[in-house]
């Protein structure tokens, strides 16, 4: 069975949830996983977590048109993209960009590659809660 | 408590024990983790997995060594490598590279340093097990 080339999903859900489910590959020897954390400072105040929202007709559409942008100029890697929505605590995860290619050179260019994308366009806002 | 910059292990656990066992930290928002994992042909012939083997003395000191030039050159990171040595299954990951950063730019670069080390100087050899 081909794999999917791209998934994406945003959700209520932990990274760490999500984490163990994604299956492993005997075609690709490169495996990055970009998980983006709360800090737990914003503009030098000390924070509890952030809660995200986010436009829900618009994100995921959002996603996947990166992700179909991303899979014709880039043909041979798989990508998965999760977003945690709602309150994520200082020190947890709360975007994992999991990339999986032959080899690590250009696993590693296409990871910077969504995470630029994603960051620049997806409709997903952030509320610092203040501890 | 200041968590160490470096550390790593070569020992038979899998990179999934491992992984399990990692603290998050609420002051780097990048925190980048490549798997390598074994893919299942080797000069074109199937195999079943490849066994590690390394060179008790060295493996080690060469990673240690790797991890303290890397903090002496990039001081704001923190790395974690684990290398699974004996049978590792096609598809399962032999080792991971765990770099933690404020920001992913530097993250991306510092993960592929190590790995770009690592493979260079640490003496663990591998032998493919044909299916």
């Amino acid at each position: 069975m081909t794999p999917l080339r791209f998934f994406a999903s945003i959700t209520k859900e932990s990274i760490a949830e999500v984490e163990n489910r994604l299956e492993p590959s005997t075609k690709h020897g490169a495996d990055i996983r970009f998980h983006g954390a709360v800090r737990d400072l914003e503009d030098d105040r000390e924070i509890s977590g952030i809660d995200y929202s986010f436009y829900e007709g618009m994100a995921l559409n959002e996603l996947n048109r990166i992700g179909e942008a991303m899979t014709a100029e880039y043909p041979d890697h798989l990508a998965f993209v999760h977003h945690k929505v709602g309150f994520v605590a200082a020190g947890e995860a709360s975007i994992i960009i999991r990339v999986q290619t032959a080899h690590s050179a250009e696993g590693f260019e296409i990871s910077r590659e969504y995470l630029a994308r994603i960051k620049k366009t997806v409709p997903i806002w952030k509320k610092p809660i203040f501890a």
